[in-house]
């Protein structure tokens, strides 16, 4: 193919744009974790979130002044100069420039009536205040994307006032425009007409423009794909396409349609994405879409009997693609085929010195298999799914045996009533009876809520054997109900999230009793915590 | 537009495609529903499921002989004639003339190296097999479909003898081809090359051609958008996308692109698309992807700040089509702006005759606010919105007062230790204390988990002031976990879905107790549900 070789910049904005996403609400530990997961991805972009819009991002800046990134380059994100300020004066902007980073972004309106009607500036105003901003960021060291706001749709209305916007930021020094259909209302035969025709009035874009699209229409990563055929450097996408409204083009999507089909160079290691994908929803705690292209449960899972039929025969008959080139698997839905190879890979990485052969990956895919029937998850938990490979293969160390817990709830509309005077919210007692090495602890602790409590009650008793439970915190708490038809009663599962001030791990926990799911987390959790502690 | 006024025919294969789909599962009455549904929608076929693949599908035919349908017609599906089998001797094609509707589907090979590898037969024996069925179906006085399986990716793999299958359909009567891109991999600029030439290869196809476009690229939408720009007269689309895999083309994003942004003719009536989007995933037992353009609850969903400021200006800005158009709704995600106008409609929506000024509204938005703070979402929870609406305005009823509720949790892997030796499950128990009217109801039961425990303890309590209480049931349990870096303190939003077998309702609970949490949102529920019943 043609396109054999070039590379397409993969520019990400999931930090930005995900956090506009409808039910998601990244941590500054969330964006933490998500900026060096794509950095280690290899994307060569990440978009950080707004400067200056938030303690919480301007935290995020900050601390990422002290890490390094080995491949991608951050960018802040931030908008034009305000009406009537110079940019000196400007709080957004110097938020920009403090943030620290070599590579910034800012978008401006090139709509000449959103300029007017939202902006309240006049035409000549907004294509000042796009190049002052340009000129100023540039005179600051920083390398300057220009985000063109409204570019197609503005393109349609008034094309001369675009263009004119454009190149205002190309004369100021911006290194890329990036066309952006903010509204996403845009056809990828209209993306195509008007890129086109911006390429032969503004020639010097050619190599120096990149494309932002979302999916109000269901054809943004149709758009994104076409702006790369048609010159396109730079390609924005974002994790799970999580953005504003229906969200922005996916990078599951887009990436592997570029690679794959097109022949682009984008990033080193597609095998990687299925797992990301996954993850990555773990992270910001929202459900991952199953029927995903590529990265999805579903992208492979055959139903129809003829296309088991087929596929058995000839994978390619309904596969556009092997699963596995993106980290993904073929599933027959009514059989099973499974993951022997993912399982020793995985057992190798977080157990490389231990002996292991096929017949132990055996038993733990056949496992696996029957947990995640009940509802077990393993791709966020890697703790869990080290102390599951640890039991079956009897090496699992007994730090402790839990003889009984009980848990005493009850409504803290009256405090004196249940002698808890206080107001911290005490609304749950704990005891739990714990037994090391003939030593029984029988400990007890309030909490706000049943969990809260158990875990200070059980983490009493252990810190009375091991001390250093006492550094150990809980760093996160998500619970998912399964099969929810059931109400109530339905099927739970709890992944918490530990740390140690240096390391985080996941566990997991599945049950229809929310506390019982909860405390089984709990206790992989210290578990894994004491097995990987040099005492 | 060019376009304007040349009709489109809207084809669902959703009874089909659908039941193919990951986590669907028809029952005949699901179907019969949904045929129903769509016909008033106004599509212009409908097809029905493989004749004789089954018993369902089998009485699905039969059931539909007897109804009328106002506008569609029903398709019944199959295949191609067994090889070495003469039509009139095929079961499946009996099946197909027996299932009595005027049109009838068939899909066959037109790729060379499925025909030998997949079917077994030569080149030659399949041709054959395409032209017998179609003739015989002929003879029987159907007008027949023919899908042309893998004709995109058999194009590029032998055209002469995709074209050799397709004349073949033609030549024995077939009122259309369909185009499939059966495996969904091939990205639109190729579909529109292929098209081009086959259309130039076969002019005789203009104007009797159909697309069939699979979403494993993420861009089966656009496809089926660009093969009607270039002349195809029918697009295949299935409800929400449902069908292999990823999924096919979505009714709900295809016809209103055809018809918003091409000025095509399709159905009568775009308002009506949003609530069928979501009343079929109930029909289907499945969930609604609420990002989905147009018809997701997130479609007009505003949350960055500069947005909802814009589209307070100018709602253009930042939605590329009036909501109402396809019967959703623009919501502002932050109260902070707007909110006063939104709780009117609201409030004058749930409770009509409500006397309610707009100093009430003031009330409501401030409450509200200050509950979104605290982690409230009232987006999915009408009922609790109502509870609190009658709260602040001093009406709402006293149905019983809830004096105290207690709950134990044990872990129950030793039932004997706690005198639950049944195997149900049981891990809490819950007491609860409610007075009513005087009389005072002190109840227990035992459950499945705190929250299970609970709701039948205070069922049983109301029950005896309320016997209508017994007809109501929980659909749906739902927790999410706010603020989660507080860990298994963190704040929890439940949501609960109810019923009385008539009509269902939503109620939310907020606390960092998720018992508390959950028995807030069932009180809530509960008096919802003698808020409204005639007792």
């Amino acid at each position: 193919m043609d396109t054999q070789g070039k590379h397409i910049s993969i520019y990400d904005t999931t930090l930005r744009e995900g956090s506009q996403c409808v039910g998601i609400s990244f941590t500054l530990a969330d964006k933490l974790s998500l900026c060096m997961e794509l950095d280690r991805l290899g994307v060569d972009f990440i978009e950080g979130g707004l400067a200056g819009s938030s303690p919480k991002d301007d935290s995020f800046y900050k601390e990422m002044q002290k890490r390094t990134l080995t491949h991608a380059k951050l960018v802040a994100f931030g908008q034009t100069v305000r009406q009537k300020t110079s940019p000196a004066n400007d709080k957004m902007l110097q938020s920009l420039v403090e943030a620290g980073t070599s590579y910034v972004a800012v978008f401006g309106k090139t709509h000449i009536s959103h300029a007017t009607d939202i902006l309240g500036v006049t035409p000549d105003e907004n294509v000042s205040m796009i190049s002052d901003t340009v000129a100023y960021l540039k005179s600051k060291g920083k390398k300057v994307f220009f985000d063109a706001e409204q570019y197609f749709d503005g393109f349609k209305a008034d094309k001369d006032y675009s263009i004119r916007c454009l190149k205002a930021a190309l004369d100021a020094g911006a290194e890329t425009v990036v066309l952006c259909d903010t509204n996403g209302g845009v056809l990828p035969f209209e993306i195509e007409e008007i890129i086109k025709e911006t390429v032969t009035l503004v020639p010097e874009i050619s190599g120096k423009f990149g494309i932002h699209a979302h999916n109000d229409c269901g054809t943004a990563d149709y758009s994104t794909i076409l702006a790369v055929r048609l010159g396109a450097g730079i390609a924005q996408v974002a994790v799970n396409g999580w953005g504003e409204r229906c969200g922005n083009a996916n990078l599951f999507t887009v990436v592997p349609n570029l690679t794959l089909k097109l022949g682009y160079g984008t990033i080193p290691d597609l095998t990687v994405l299925y797992d990301l994908a996954h993850s990555s929803c773990e992270t910001a705690n929202t459900k991952m879409w199953e029927f995903s292209p590529y990265v999805g449960k579903h992208a492979f899972r055959h139903k129809a009997g003829t296309h088991i039929d087929a596929v058995v025969k000839k994978a390619s008959s309904y596969e556009h693609i092997e699963p596995e080139t993106v980290g993904n698997t073929r599933q027959f839905m009514l059989s099973e085929q499974s993951g022997r190879a993912a399982v020793t890979a995985k057992v190798k990485q977080l157990l490389p010195r231990l002996g292991f052969d096929s017949s132990d990956a055996t038993l733990i895919v056949d496992k696996i298999k029957a947990l995640e029937l009940e509802g077990y998850s393993f791709e966020g938990a890697d703790a869990s799914f080290e102390m599951l490979v640890k039991d079956i293969l009897g090496i699992r160390r007994s730090w402790f045996t839990l003889n009984t817990y009980k848990v005493v709830v009850f409504d803290n509309d009256d405090p004196k009533a249940h002698g808890t005077e206080d107001s911290s919210g005490v609304t749950a007692s704990a005891i739990v009876d714990v037994t090391y090495d003939n030593r029984r602890e029988i400990t007890a602790d309030n909490g706000i809520g049943p969990v809260d409590a158990l875990d200070k009650a059980l983490r009493k008793a252990l810190t009375s054997f091991y001390p250093a439970i006492a550094n150990m915190y809980l760093v996160d708490y998500k619970v998912r109900v399964l099969e929810s038809r059931l109400a109530t009663a339905s099927v739970v599962r709890v992944v918490i999230e530990s740390s140690d001030g240096q390391r985080t791990w996941c566990t997991v926990g599945v049950s229809g009793d929310i506390i019982k799911a909860s405390f089984d987390a709990l206790v992989d959790s210290y578990t894994y915590m004491l097995d990987n502690t040099v005492m």
